[in-house]
């Protein structure tokens, strides 16, 4: 036997690593222990690098898309965000149910090969030293902020004061991708009680939620014992309270999470608890007059025509005035809510779960550096970015460069802007979508691979939207309209698409098999 | 278009199923919406039966195996259990690290056909009756205690009085397998801040903090910055701390963790945090002279030698005598913990993660029904079960019928104990382990399925032990043995058991292939 010694340096550890696996193995990634990501991931260790640092702030649709396409031979790309990782939002809803787990939607930017990544806000830019200050975050305490945070809840920390480690860094050129935040118009209640569908952990949140309300639900006493036993049993009344699943925002997440949910209870929970589904009700509720504005009228009559049929009742033109915790033990155990619906008169509407997805507001570090006036190196001129003064975004010319407001209307030619927080000056309305972000990420990251930023404007294909409607059945408009089952078949092909990983390329349509033999996972844990 | 009235009745419901699925779907579940076990779930609803209702205390090894095993023509199964699915054991330290993902261990009972489900604490049971009393617990706040809890954490409530719903259950025949809790020892800061290994909610919470300890040790300095600015940035002891994962119990479990641990840091951290390979330790502790105390002196010896070429330290005759949070902004934000261990002197060691994977107390359930007096309709004697002197379990004869202490040493007919909380008046020294459970379980339905009890005494088959080392290699122990690549071989093969259902026999390799060829997933949410 050789002598055993602990031995645990880099180097012992990477031939270890080499050792280890039987020569016919492999990684499914490009480079290996001597790659240039695992050495960055070590700044100070690093030589002296001659490549320019892109520093992108985000790790959305905008953020990873470019920090993947950016050439990391000729460039530095570091990717500062408070989320590890990238979520693939149109499969965000098939997670809130179980149609997908969790991990087969999520991307780490520390896989992405060459790419740094500091978990942080970036709290100032400071554009004339071209420094970003950053307040770390590895802990995820306050990772999973969908809205601004109010006094208490996550993120409440952030806002006392309480700081996590703080540290400058330079950047050559910087890209602010930081998206936009959830908007509750102000809405009483709405902050503390409502559930978001931007996220992972609120998909898990939402997902835990509905499970276990029809397990409260779940009929329990004993048909032997005396009928006023037991205090505290749920009224049929409590029942269709807590089983009533409230969507706010009729576009396409709120009415694909309507859809989603509407599976998971009529092709999983009607089996485990058939004698709930007499008191299972869905409603989206909308301001405007039509749900699905960007699709044409018969696509989206169609849309509401399947709703009907499937039991979800859609209010148009109602208006969400509060949200509030229900009295009594309905709220304070099972968490029961009631909306008060303008529409609706003065009585509220129970509801055991209330998802918001409408509506968008600008990041708070927008609004910061919107604010912030600074003076670049060399000129004595006072300047300020140019915001939006209807959206509050960052406005950019068509090569996507910050502008900045002067006599003249400059730029900041190092500073580029895309995504939600974005305003092109000559397409003022593009929409805040993931294909548009995408699109102009990829976009500027070719232009700056090619050296030539001023080559090409940016311009959006719109390759058009796409809607699940529940039970196999989809809309897609574009040039063309599809609905039924040649959408559906559309719109799972349609995600099967490059921002997604090889592993989740093959886990997605192996987790929609088993959805599909098997039915959905129902654990709650 | 026809008209369009929404449906919401269970009819409609079934109607709807059955026409929302083209023909040649199906579903591998036996049974459909007319099963006998959807129409059980509401009990108040159902026809008057003449089956005995068999009441299943725990949701285990051995309740899990009984309820399924149980025929369910001739018996009317009830599981009650705070906690709504069975878990895998053996797979658990693989979840725990990312191997598998956890729901590929989990069984939810819900789903066993056939068989009712209350989700809820059996707080008493009155023999003479045979009623059970249950406090119910769909919020699933508690179900995740591994150990009784403190006067705060979870469970904390229970402790002060808030109660769920409470009823009563009416049995014919009761099986009591409500299993045990980790013992802790009394050891100061176990409770609070160890990790147990017990379910899958601590699985959880354990895969998250080893992978955030990486990311708060993750380098971060600007390498221009001043040496002397950022306060609180973390020293390389402090990354020594934070990256010292403890173990505590050198059993299969403890060992398997830390070797599960270890292919985690050595096949996918170390590619994405090269530069913290050098603080990483991973320390086994236990009392006895050696671990492994199951295998014979060679296999341990090649697991010890295994441990030791992979770094692993293992130290035995080592008492822990404290555990507590670490001083300062370590303990505040990072969570750093300080153990003193008796034989390392007056200084305390630091460590990020202390996993407690050793020792076996009885539920508090147990302890309060051994104590429980009680005279059976029809007499006037009072009796009480009979509790096992060492180890406190309630002791049974070789039927698995539960004793009464009483002048001729009596049986409760109707009342069986299997798995960790009871003990063989036979075979008293009968380990408590998931195969003994397991085939107790099996035993005892097989013979209330014939109706013959006393037909066959219970034998206890040991199939040998399996444990997992770490880099493809494993032991396993029974009249051969076996180590190196063939064990691992057997390793995995035998958890393709009976015990896991169909979807979970394909998700675990499927995993296992993703593993090998992707890595674990390393997000945080």
């Amino acid at each position: 036997m050789p002598p055993v010694t602990p031995v645990n340096s880099i180097q012992s550890s990477a031939a270890r690593l080499a050792s280890r696996r039987p020569a016919l193995c492999f990684r499914v990634y490009p480079g290996g222990a001597t790659s240039s990501y695992s050495l960055s991931a070590n700044l100070k260790d690093k030589p002296l690098v001659k490549k320019e640092r892109v520093v992108i702030l985000g790790s959305g649709w905008a953020g990873y898309t470019f920090a993947r396409s950016l050439d990391r031979t000729k460039f530095e790309p570091v990717v500062i965000s408070p989320r590890s990782y990238f979520v693939f939002t149109p499969l965000l809803a098939s997670t809130a149910v179980g149609t997908l787990e969790f991990r087969a939607v999520l991307e780490p930017i520390r896989r992405l090969p060459g790419v740094d990544f500091y978990q942080g806000w970036a709290d100032d830019v400071d554009f004339a030293r071209k420094k970003i200050h950053i307040e770390a975050n590895a802990t995820d305490d306050l990772v999973k902020m969908a809205v601004i945070p109010g006094p208490s809840g996550p993120g409440a920390a952030k806002l006392r004061g309480v700081k996590g480690e703080e540290f400058s860094l330079s950047y050559d050129k910087l890209v602010i991708a930081c998206g936009a935040y959830s908007q509750t118009f102000g809405i009483d209640g709405v902050r503390e009680h409502a559930s978001f569908l931007r996220d992972i952990g609120e998909a898990r949140r939402i997902r835990l939620r509905v499970l276990s309300l029809f397990e409260q639900c779940a009929h329990r006493e004993d048909p032997t014992a005396p009928a006023d036993s037991s205090a505290g049993r749920l009224t049929d009344d409590d029942k269709r309270t807590l089983l009533h699943f409230a969507i706010v925002g009729g576009g396409p997440t709120g009415i694909e999470f309507a859809a989603e949910l509407n599976d998971l209870i009529y092709e999983d929970l009607a089996r485990i608890y058939p004698g709930l589904m007499q008191f299972v009700k869905i409603t989206v509720y909308d301001i405007a007059p039509k749900v699905l504005p960007m699709f044409d009228q018969a696509l989206a009559k169609y849309a509401m025509d399947t709703f009907a049929r499937q039991g979800i009742q859609v209010k148009t033109e109602h208006h969400l005035e509060r949200v509030r915790l229900a009295d009594g033990y309905l709220g304070a155990e099972h968490g029961a809510l009631r909306i008060k619906v303008k529409e609706c008169g003065d009585e509220e509407v129970g509801a055991g779960l209330v998802v918001w997805s409408t509506g968008l507001m600008q990041n708070p570090l927008v609004e910061k550096l919107a604010a912030k006036e600074f003076a670049l190196s060399g000129t004595k001129e006072v300047t300020h970015l140019e915001k939006d003064p209807k959206t509050g975004g960052l406005v950019t010319d068509q090569y996507l460069r910050a502008r900045t407001n002067g006599d003249k209307g400059g730029l900041l030619e190092d500073v580029f802007v895309i995504g939600d927080c974005s305003v092109m000056e000559n397409e003022r309305s593009l929409p805040k979508t993931a294909q548009v972000a995408s699109q102009q990420a990829s976009s500027l990251a070719k232009r700056l691979n090619s050296g030539d930023i001023a080559a090409k404007p940016f311009r959006f294909r719109n390759w058009g939207t796409l809607t699940y409607l529940g039970s196999w059945k989809a809309i897609h408009q574009s040039k063309t309209e599809l609905k039924g089952w040649i959408a559906w078949i559309v719109w799972r092909g349609a995600y099967l698409t490059k921002s997604m990983s090889v592993r989740n390329k093959i886990m997605v349509p192996v987790y929609w098999a088993t959805c599909f033999l098997f039915g959905r996972d129902i654990n709650r844990f």
